[in-house]
């Protein structure tokens, strides 16, 4: 292999793909990367079994090849050169950098130990508006559970439901729930009315990758075995292991309409939840709402810091009422809505709370109250 | 106590105060800080036992008092309030505290169990222009010793020696000295002829709240048990222990003029030290300098990584000559000098490189080498 490329474009490369480089290693080829000539661009590859990413840019190429080097090392020594062309040759298994004044040599592994990330051959199956699909994944992704407990529900699912694509995830305290646009082509996957499960993980990381470059579309392509998806742009390939089990019918736990009905300032509401959180934090992070005719009372007390009250004015339909969420829940769906007031409603103190986006149809929100004592 | 005081001024005196506030905490007291009204101002204080602050701000006071509140969720708290005029007022051990909607009340502990953090009565004994000091500190404190195997080298020490005040500190690796302008009350200052040793830990946490304000002077005290220090400026009081014992015959080991002088640019310095930084990671963080009659190679190189080399022009004076130095050392100096060009004065590879800013006369740093093979 020997090529030259600009030291900006490698080394915004070499930052993305490390985000796919497993940090606690199995194999020692995980925490390389794969650079490879492609058809007049350099590849390059990373991955952790669980996500994998390919990822092409501009490169003059004198000489095909191949090769795999520590991610890190590389990304950080890239990352430190100045603004200029990069030459780079392998030699055996080493690869030789220079850049202006600077030259390195890096101990390689042979490209032929590196996992085989698939990849996409012609057009994707499916295509998504990116904007739409990025938006949902952060609206959505939040509520997957974290802990591997239930492997479904660290997983985000795309169910078509109708005219709807749905993407909903639940760690059994909250759901999250958004339909996007769809397409024929969409509506008649086979795949997606089945139901396909994709860890919450890859799809964050799908989200903040395809965001940076404002790319318009975002293919997605299930490989023959039926056991992977690939999400594509033309620079960057996302590939994900599918999970596997049955999801939850999250739909059971969507509640009729409430009977008390809030709508209130996002901003206020945050700073207040905010406030109360952090005297809540010794306190099993519980946050009491106390609704009345002309608004909310937002408190949290623990034995040993105190007691604190914020009172925020909202539009309250139906009686007065009271419940008490995870502070934790409600900063995290605060952070993610983009409308200025937020919808709550509920039905007393042990059903749970829907929180919707005022003037948004798509998004729904769930939240399960906790029990406390007067 | 009763009193009021702006969200944006107290918000400000709780974080600089809760930076002397005892982290791992042998007394619950420690954790909290002071809050006391005085002569018309609000008194902040907190203490380690160590490093102690008194902090004043504007209020409107309307009735004396003293409590002392956990200071880490008190700082939050009112971090996070709107920027309005903030109410503050006591009953029994418990705070209460509103701001526009909200209200809190803290559990808070008598201020008679709080520790007696002394005060200047008067004027300073000694005065400092601040940006002098600050500087100083800056360019100093990064030499002293971190582990308290010999607690003299925590500490930075301040000493007359002639005409000048100079301020030195040494990790046995490295040392770095600064002289001060001085004032005729400084030469003739009892305890600075006999020389005081201020923990480097204080000096920099006053460099880092001082130098906010871009105060005038700064005042020293040194309290009548000649136990303690006391930095001063009209709204803070930065209060410190003397640490005793013998420092160390610093000026032994300057060494004579080198044979081999280089003046080499800061930043390009600084840029092929990092990169070599970076390859040096796994080998004790040796960089090597060849130094020829044109410039200078930085090379690093590890068995598993690989090797690096950057070439950097300099002007050289005297034979060609090698030497290696701990990459962090390097880093910590290149990011204090404020000049330009720095000059590497040497006598080959086994003894110390003496670094000092070209065209200061002030300063020097001096650096141990590390022995390599060839």
């Amino acid at each position: 292999m020997k090529l030259s490329v600009l030291q900006e474009n490698l080394a915004k490369g070499l930052a993305t793909a490390s985000h796919s480089v497993a940090s606690r290693v199995q194999l020692p080829v995980l925490s390389n990367v794969l650079l490879a000539t492609d058809q007049g661009r350099l590849k390059l590859s990373a991955t952790d079994l669980e996500t994998g990413i390919n990822y092409w840019l501009g490169a003059k190429v004198s000489r095909e090849g191949t090769i795999s080097i520590p991610a890190k090392v590389l990304t950080e020594f890239v990352a430190s050169l100045p603004v200029e062309k990069v030459e780079l040759e392998t030699k055996e298994n080493s690869l030789l950098i220079s850049c202006g004044n600077y030259q390195a040599e890096f101990n390689g592994l042979a490209a032929t130990e590196f996992p085989r990330i698939p990849s996409v051959k012609g057009k994707p199956d499916l295509t998504f508006a990116a904007s739409d699909l990025i938006e949902a994944i952060n609206q959505v992704a939040l509520a997957a559970a974290q802990d591997e407990g239930r492997p479904v529900l660290t997983g985000v699912l795309f169910l078509v439901k109708g005219k709807h694509l749905v993407l909903a995830a639940t760690d059994g305290y909250r759901l999250s729930l958004k339909k996007l646009p769809t397409t024929k082509g969409i509506i008649e996957s086979k795949e997606l009315k089945k139901g396909l499960i994709i860890p919450a993980r890859t799809l964050t990381e799908l989200a903040r990758t395809a965001g940076e470059g404002e790319k318009e579309n975002i293919g997605l392509t299930i490989t023959k075995e039926a056991n992977q998806a690939i999400f594509s742009t033309p620079d960057i390939e996302i590939v994900s292991r599918l999970i596997e089990g049955k999801y939850p019918d999250f739909e059971k736990i969507i509640p009729e309409k409430g009977k008390t009905n809030v709508v209130i300032d996002v901003a206020e509401l945050t700073r207040a939840v905010r406030v109360a959180a952090i005297f809540a934090r010794e306190a099993a992070n519980v946050v009491r709402f106390k609704i009345d005719k002309k608004g909310m009372e937002i408190t949290a007390n623990t034995a040993q810091v105190g007691r604190n009250v914020a009172r925020v004015e909202a539009k309250v339909n139906g009686p007065e009422s009271k419940i008490a969420f995870n502070s934790r829940y409600l900063l995290d769906l605060l952070g993610i809505l983009n409308s200025e007031q937020v919808n709550l409603e509920m039905n007393g103190a042990l059903k749970p709370g829907v929180f919707t986006s005022t003037g948004d149809q798509s998004f729904l929100h769930i939240i399960m109250p906790v029990r406390v004592q007067e």
